[in-house]
């Protein structure tokens, strides 16, 4: 199932997408089920909800065409959003500089506001002409979780989603330690566009592939065989410190190829148009845009 | 005015704290205002709903004393925490590196759930011995803010906090870059008791002391004066990239002093009592507790 939120007639909205033979549709299933009253409310209902959510799903006519709705983050403004720094190996000897593969993953956090959804605008803001693009896959947790490990850290996971982690660069190295202001600006990320539940990835998660295009041109490509914190370490290191919740968003780091490695740097520029493709998932397509008022 | 969250009967309240002569009483101004569901919502309500909170205080009787109340963090389940690191002048030549002032502030976020509130438990985990304090003040905003700057940047400060931004130091030390996991165990830091309102503090913010004492022993004590990144700075960065919210938390650094910073280093132990006071908000005080169960 895939698991969207959305705008439409300026209310906030959730369900799910379907292909019903012309493209594809979205069944309003929070107006069939008004126990949940979002995405991240359905998945604390655990498996049960899930099922009742499929089972309105089922056979359902669209309620709209997906063009014809704002796309949101698919768990609206996600409380926790916990992101992997280098994860891919080749991108460790990217950095090139002599470090041994890490013992630990380097996580750093975004706030939600970080992210806009599929079909948004990406902000290039006033102040910097460095935003840069990062595909990722990211994890949506379903079930809570302290200390978990191996097959019940896996259990853990509700789906997953697209991620353009973005970035502004040069605010990436303002601190001698700690990325936040560099991955904070707002609207710099892109998050959707939907959930793809974990059903449906009956193969696991061990070569699943990530890709970044810019205006077509393939400029990130890996699959998960290259992680060296695959999806079941990072939801047990994580849930070692804290208690993963429903809803919070684990992103697993991105491939090599970032604009920022290119000589001269290929930065984002208004208009260009950001796709971030993970097998399984879909695509998560924004356009860049410059900032223009002081929002 | 001291605004303050609190578990009475099992249930949330929030309120404000007065001395009515025989001690701390706590006046309930959700039942008086169920317009404003928490310190956070008051806040997002502006001067007006302030006006409204100290008018139905005014001349109030209390309707429990302090110590019969379970105390929570003053803004409960804070949606963002931004935490500055090194930012008192001698703790960057405490770390020795040579390193000249830093041009900008170094950022990272903590959860909601890495805190508890004045009075409760600071847990040492399983996992590790190496519970330090920090003791800090914190800045609570109260006007949603973007890219502002000198009295403007002040003009959204609501109130004034103790925190006791407490760190696992051996899990900071975990990645090259980032302090995520170090910052973020489970209820290892405490805010509160309360948040002091900016109308107490006529004189501005620029020779606050905040001091930490372990057991009554001091360990950290300085004043605002040393900061290297003044309040009117710290938030006029952070809404640079981001647009500040009512209820935001800003913690602004530590003094020199942290136990990492001894020989040998004196960590925290289970029953040591932790108190971090700031001049013109009051004493935050938590004692350790060794976790016993995987909670």
């Amino acid at each position: 199932m895939k698991l969207i939120s959305y705008l439409h007639d300026g209310a906030s909205h959730w369900g799910c997408v379907i292909d019903n033979g012309t493209g594809d549709g979205v069944v309003d299933l929070g107006r069939r089920l008004p126990d949940f009253a979002s995405v991240a409310a359905l998945l604390e209902g655990g498996d049960a909800a899930l099922a009742q959510a499929r089972a309105a799903a089922e056979g359902a006519a669209p309620d709209h065409a997906l063009a014809d709705v704002r796309v949101e983050t698919p768990i609206a403004r996600p409380r926790r959003i916990f992101c992997i720094g280098v994860n891919y190996a080749h991108r460790n000897a990217e950095y090139k500089d002599g470090s041994d593969l890490p013992k630990y993953p380097s996580i750093f956090m975004r706030v939600a506001e970080s992210f806009v959804g599929h079909g948004e605008a990406l902000l290039q803001p006033l102040e910097s002409k460095q935003l840069d693009y990062e595909g990722e896959i990211a994890i949506v947790i379903g079930r809570r979780a302290r200390r978990v490990k191996g097959d019940d850290a896996l259990a853990c996971i509700a789906g997953l989603t697209c991620m353009n982690e973005g970035t502004i660069r040069d605010w990436v190295h303002h601190a001698k330690f700690n990325v936040t202001q560099g991955k904070n600006w707002n609207a710099s990320g892109a998050i959707g566009p939907w959930i793809v539940t974990v059903d449906e990835f009956p193969q696991g998660y061990g070569a699943l592939r990530v890709q970044t295009r810019v205006n077509g041109e393939p400029r990130q490509d890996d699959t998960t065989a290259n992680l060296m914190f695959d999806f079941a370490y990072l939801v047990g290191y994580l849930s070692t410190f804290t208690t993963l919740e429903p809803g919070d968003i684990i992103a697993t780091g991105t491939p090599i190829g970032a604009g920022i490695r290119f000589d001269p740097p290929k930065f984002l520029q208004p208009g260009d148009v950001v796709e971030v493709e993970v097998s399984g998932v879909g695509v998560l397509r924004n356009v860049v845009k410059a900032e223009e008022v002081n929002a």
